[in-house]
């Protein structure tokens, strides 16, 4: 069969690319491919070939990994209510045209579902758009909330990376007419506890604001119909150096060398309170209406994150420009500086591990008659974080428990099968956590091997002499005493 | 525009149909028909008639929601935990061909994904099939585990009653090979556990073995074929009279009316241990193979659950089916028996609140070799859960909070803004939940009036002469104690 050949063809480029160790993202890319092929030819050969996996840029999560994730979403959610914010959940498809026109170029990114007669349906993006449809449809002006679910994007996976098709992403929004940049500062702030409590190691959180940006571009003579895809160029400089920007400006998108050079000047700028001092006098841009303000408020957050004490982890940077379309205001994001742990042999490259910004036109996108609610709000990037916290783990020598079982109710002899169960029954309903073994008669020193393997601190054990003198025997796993 | 009549005409209905006060059930499937219809000339004529809703079948969590959701879920993890289980989870999708082939008559309420390139994909349709999936994939063969996830069926919902087409499931299995009847007995013990603490009021759990069923089948006359068949016409024994069921059985499905009637007689027998005796006595069933095994082992399940002291709530049910093609053994389902809150003036009718069973054949169909590993798991219903404790909670005059702020940081005065995000500050780092409003100059009468509102215990009261004292006034808000 022709396909046949196409996969061992395929099988044979994967081969290649792994004894010529090749970029490790280009192997993922033909691997994926190759399966893709597998599960196609499989798909029409019936079930024999049926390929047993989970979809692409998916995974499962077993008892370890959800013991894991539990430990970091714990950390997150006190955060959270620490701030006071309710929370909140809503569907994992939205209608199709609720998603429209909100992610720009990201857009492609989105999970259709299949026309099955009914409504038009797309898994959600990211929650922030969910959030805004809301507010409107619910018309609330105020409210403070955190939700923490999964998102989609049909994006190329780097799993190792913690890069995923489906991922979680754990936001925090407050939305409502407030005084200027008080809420703005409560999620710098959120960044910053999260991050040092989930000890991760150093960070830097970048700030900017969206209004800087474009008195930048205007002043530097970028048309106001390119601010936005100029926009997207400047956002894919944590990833690629200046002169390849400067080109797709130029060739790509058709800017001017002279603008693009005037714009390479500023994103390379970054610092504090004193840049945002010197920008105010800044011939240019002090005379731009947007980047006075921006720079305004800009100056106001700082002064807010001098009170929280926690501007050693700020910095100002023009270079910020964040991909998606709505943000309005200040934007952030999150970075991990440098490997955290020694131990770990092949460091992983994390990059951003939390985002956010202003976006105060969003829920009028979605009011009948447009009214606008100010939302601030941030996401934290947990799959990432999952990445290096699984990690350390497997570095480390701690071995996690992934049941909190208390006790087993075990037995010395045989045939005790139903004084085993009646006591079970006994220990579930006075609320202990309690295990014993499905087996009618098991050996006793099975039963303790399964203590010592799944970490349970004592067992009950039920025997002909106890029961005689209407005692249990309760036995510490660890050091074997009895009482 | 022939489409904007056609809306009016459907609106027109709706109107006439709820004049005449007819079934809520066609009232809510026209409603659906004239939002499609309307979402449909939004989508033709642009934005300015986009409908702002959640999808058909689906529904927000608001924070009120979410207090009482998490509630049920504590409830029950708790449970799932003292039985000592770990936790997995598993993406909303999976490849199609998982799914195919694994549930019968109700494939056709699967949610499949756009073909957008690369695999074809479907939502879940329950937990059980993912989880043989996983077992099959990591080639587990003994876990004990549970997980809380939404799954997706394109089915006629019923909101009101707790039936949407986005839900939870709260799943606990128990894979592996032991000894007869002791999983499936605790799987009980725990739906027992479980709806005795969340306080439903009176409920019984229905059981019944499909060898049984076969067993009964075989003897009956009902040819090998249409056993599956004419099993899902006795499941409908919970929503529709026998009369009905046995025209289906006779006229759609074929079957002898004198087979029907024998099968009549057996389906109105439920009763507890006496009732096993006296079918195991039974000339025709004893003779067949299946169902004395089915009996053999019920016999045992009622000996464990007598030691679990919880027969008085179990029901041995020979009209229970089960929709499902997995089960192959002991199948189980919960029902409330009575609307346990007088309180309610519109009664809900609940029915099954959890269901489950037997499926030892289920991950071998995923198994390239075939190998089988036994499982027995137990399903929460919990969105009609949710619906009673939302009405009781309606009916109740208890105010939920829906946060847990302990201290409300607030000023007496203007101009103290420094200080209040200060101390905030302060708070937060010591791990203390505070919130402050976000405003420069709140005056304190709207700051106290919040705490009424949310439920916040105490405020901090940050005012000149306390600033010069070097000290912080904190005032319980229900006594107005000061100090």
């Amino acid at each position: 069969m022709a396909e046949e050949a196409a996969v061992r063809a395929q099988a044979e480029t994967v081969r290649r690319l792994k004894q010529d160790k090749a970029d490790p993202d280009e192997i993922a890319k033909e691997v994926a491919k190759l399966l893709d092929m597998k599960a196609q030819l499989g798909a029409d050969e019936g079930k024999q070939k049926f390929v047993l996996k989970t979809p692409k840029g998916t995974r499962d999560f077993g008892p370890k990994e959800m013991a894991i994730r539990e430990r970091a979403f714990k950390a997150i959610i006190s955060c959270f209510k620490r701030h006071g914010a309710e929370v909140i959940d809503t569907p994992v498809f939205e209608l199709k045209e609720t998603l429209t026109g909100k992610y720009g170029e990201d857009s492609k990114l989105i999970y259709d579902l299949k026309d099955q007669g009914g409504e038009l349906l797309s898994l959600r993006y990211d929650l922030t758009v969910p959030f805004a449809r809301y507010l409107a449809m619910n018309k609330i002006t105020n409210i403070k909330r955190y939700h923490i679910a999964k998102v989609y994007r049909r994006d190329n996976p780097a799993m190792t990376r913690g890069r995923y098709r489906e991922f979680y992403q754990c936001d925090f929004d407050i939305a409502g007419q407030f005084d200027p940049m008080i809420p703005d500062a409560e999620c710098l702030k959120i960044v910053h506890e999260i991050l040092s409590d989930l000890q991760l190691g150093d960070f830097v959180i970048k700030v900017n604001d969206r209004r800087i940006l474009d008195g930048m571009f205007a002043v530097c003579g970028v048309p106001d119909s390119k601010f936005r895809s100029i926009c997207s160029s400047v956002d894919k400089l944590d990833k690629v150096a200046w002169e390849e920007v400067r080109s797709e400006m130029v060739g790509e998108k058709g800017l001017s060398p002279e603008a693009a050079d005037r714009i390479g000047e500023y994103v390379q700028l970054h610092g504090g309170l004193e840049l945002i001092e010197r920008l105010l006098q800044d011939p240019k841009l002090s005379q731009n209406k947007l980047a006075k303000e921006g720079l305004g408020d800009m100056k106001l957050l700082f002064e807010y994150l001098t009170l929280f004490g926690i501007t050693g982890k700020i910095s100002f940077d023009l270079s910020l420009a964040r991909g998606l379309d709505y943000y309005t205001g200040v934007i952030f994001e999150a970075v991990l500086l440098q490997q955290e742990n020694e131990h770990v042999e092949e460091p992983v490259s994390v990059g951003s591990v939390a985002g956010g910004g202003r976006y105060d036109g969003l829920v009028g996108m979605f009011d009948p008659k447009g009214r606008k609610v100010p939302c601030v709000g941030v996401s934290i990037g947990i799959e990432r974080i999952f990445s290096i916290l699984e990690q350390r783990l497997e570095a480390s020598e701690e071995k996690i428990r992934t049941t909190e079982t208390q006790v087993l109710v075990a037995s010395a002899q045989k045939k005790l099968l139903e004084e085993r169960l009646k006591l079970i029954s006994e220990l579930w309903d006075a609320g202990i956590k309690a295990e014993m073994l499905y087996k009618k008669n098991p050996k006793l020193l099975n039963q303790l091997q399964y203590c010592e393997d799944t970490g349970i601190p004592l067992v009950a054990i039920v025997g002909e002499q106890e029961l005689k003198d209407g005692v249990v025997k309760l036995r510490i796993v660890a050091t074997r005493e009895e009482v």
